[in-house]
């Protein structure tokens, strides 16, 4: 339902309505001036020709520095969601299984599917502020398991894991299996959270420019893994994508010597957005967790049926993307707060009258 | 060891080594200023944010028009590799066996190889001037065959399949499975080439704008396929690459618009660098076939050994690919002539005394 939605959007659009997007973690942010100028740079300076799939040593060597890794164990990719495919691809040529916790970010799923993977979802709760139920995850595993799936700050929810259950979940795993650890909106995370790096194992991380830098549509992201896994996937890169356009890595890496201030100027601009967005909704009967992260709210709202709910909205120029997108999550839809301040009181008013009509 | 050669050069070239490049196939030229403006005038636009799947309208509906298919045929993909990989993943997924005349680019076979599909290798022959053998190729075919891959004109050889030999290999093929042409050098060509899309059948065709346009680095090329296979190859986008960055789809539709004289230019200047090599060449005991297209040669020497040959030459600072990266040819090796013209005479010059010694 995420990109139906989505393709649905555009087809209004098309048509010529205009329709308050609150349907997609796409920043309304325009890509920072400075960024832009360093990959037209790049361009003039003829950074057009073929290059490595591991990507540019420069760039690799900045992040390793960041997570505090060797630049043999990053690899840049078009997107973290390649990195995604890649892994799963990659560690789940010979079967197995994989585990999802749920609600979950649509693509994991899409992907595990088109590999003929099995997938056990494990549900978590807003009852529990979304964290993981460990026995749950434990009942879960066996011999043919090969990864564990987490995103974190979540898409949907925007919860982190807090350190005490990322610890339960890691010690869970026991080096058993990889766990890949999508963690594209922690530089903006409005509280302080721990990578999968931080803790001992076999671990693997994806991570992204889209969210950080409002760099969606440049597909630029990467990997930190085994040594051993980086070099599978700079072998996968060779056969099909072959590398990221080396202005495009030009620019992320003036990104990252902007990091600090560009990151924080995001994280007030969604810190901002989120706490209107929770005074608005708190006023309703609507039940949510206080984000811990950009751009997402997922509320619930006893006995609705978000699809039919989303419909409705969508009719009346409002897009929001059912809680069915993510799991079994009737009751929940999600809100991505990826517009200008004033249009998400508005919108989100809407949503509220919405909702009342809906029962 | 396409992929082998060029990490040596590299290397060597870290070391500060200055290596004259006939082992790979990436133009000197600088993609044209008016590409890379039209990307910076977008990148100013906000063309930063995801899009469709399947690419821009307005760029699918120019290549529509080229291939006269309708645009929901037309797919954009981040390289005219990806579109290969796509299509192999998409359709040998339950099984299945295909088909590669050799040479062959040595991607085809990692990526089958990757897919765990079966390869099977056909044939052709510098005395039958590349052409390939319909006998053979029935003799190949079975019941599980899903795929015929052409590469036309073909890299390593340079040499495009005749209108005649073409028509026989469709009509042995007989619409039972799909032939897949790579015709990433079909604009630049010295010689008309006829396209798969010209003959009947369930075909795809791959293309690529980094050859006529100098973007190799860029990663754009397109499909033309059934729909319901476009369908498959979007969804297929939608969980991994996403989409082409807009302001690359902005640049390609630009290069076409300036498609008919960059590619005479591109086409005048490689018809001489090919002239200058034919001439050098012929004055050895190299066998050779004259290009009907840029930018190889794949010349052979009775009872050579390419490979030793291969690094004695990279030792004294000229790089060629031996014949085995593409197929069983060691007699052959590929010389790439993406290098400027005074530097391709004194180049071949020692690579025909690298010859006579390693013999």
């Amino acid at each position: 339902m995420l990109y139906e939605m989505n393709e649905k959007v555009i087809k209004l659009e098309g048509e010529g309505r205009k329709i308050v997007k609150f349907n997609i973690g796409d920043p309304d942010q325009e890509t920072p001036r400075e960024i832009v100028e360093a990959a037209y740079n790049a361009l003039r300076n003829g950074k057009t020709k073929y290059s490595s799939g591991s990507g540019e040593m420069k760039l690799r060597q900045a992040l390793a520095s960041i997570h505090d890794v060797s630049p043999d164990c990053v690899v840049i990719t078009p997107g973290s969601k390649w990195a995604v495919f890649a892994i799963m691809y990659l560690l789940l040529k010979n079967g197995g299984n994989i585990i999802i916790p749920t609600p979950h970010w649509t693509a994991y799923e899409l992907i595990a599917k088109s590999l003929g993977v099995e997938v056990r979802f494990l549900r978590t709760r807003l009852d529990s502020n979304w964290q993981i139920d460990v026995e749950d995850l434990s009942n879960l595993i066996d011999g043919q398991t090969k990864l564990l799936i987490l995103c974190n700050p979540n898409n949907p929810t925007s919860i982190a894991l807090k350190e005490k259950n990322l610890k339960e979940i890691v010690s869970t795993v026991d080096e058993g299996f990889t766990i890949l650890s999508d963690e594209v909106y922690s530089d903006i995370s409005f509280v302080k959270t721990k990578s999968i790096l931080d803790f001992n194992g076999d671990n693997a991380l994806v991570k992204s420019f889209s969210k950080t830098f409002a760099m969606t549509g440049w597909r630029i992201g990467y990997s930190v893994t085994s040594k051993e896994l980086a070099e599978k996937i700079v072998k996968l890169n060779f056969m099909s994508v072959t590398n990221v356009p080396v202005f495009i890595q030009e620019a992320a890496f003036k990104a990252l010597e902007l990091r600090a201030q560009i990151a924080e100027r995001m994280r007030e601009e969604y810190r901002r957005r989120a706490d209107v967005a929770c005074r608005v909704l708190s006023k309703t009967r609507l039940q949510f967790a206080r984000p811990d992260a950009p751009f997402y709210l997922f509320p619930k709202y006893s006995n609705l049926d978000s699809e039919r709910f989303a419909l409705n909205l969508l009719n009346q120029g409002v897009a929001v993307t059912p809680g069915t997108a993510f799991g079994d999550y009737r009751e929940h839809f999600r809100i991505a707060l990826t517009l200008p301040e004033q249009e998400i009181s508005r919108g989100l008013e809407r949503i509220c009258r919405g909702i009342e009509e809906s029962l």
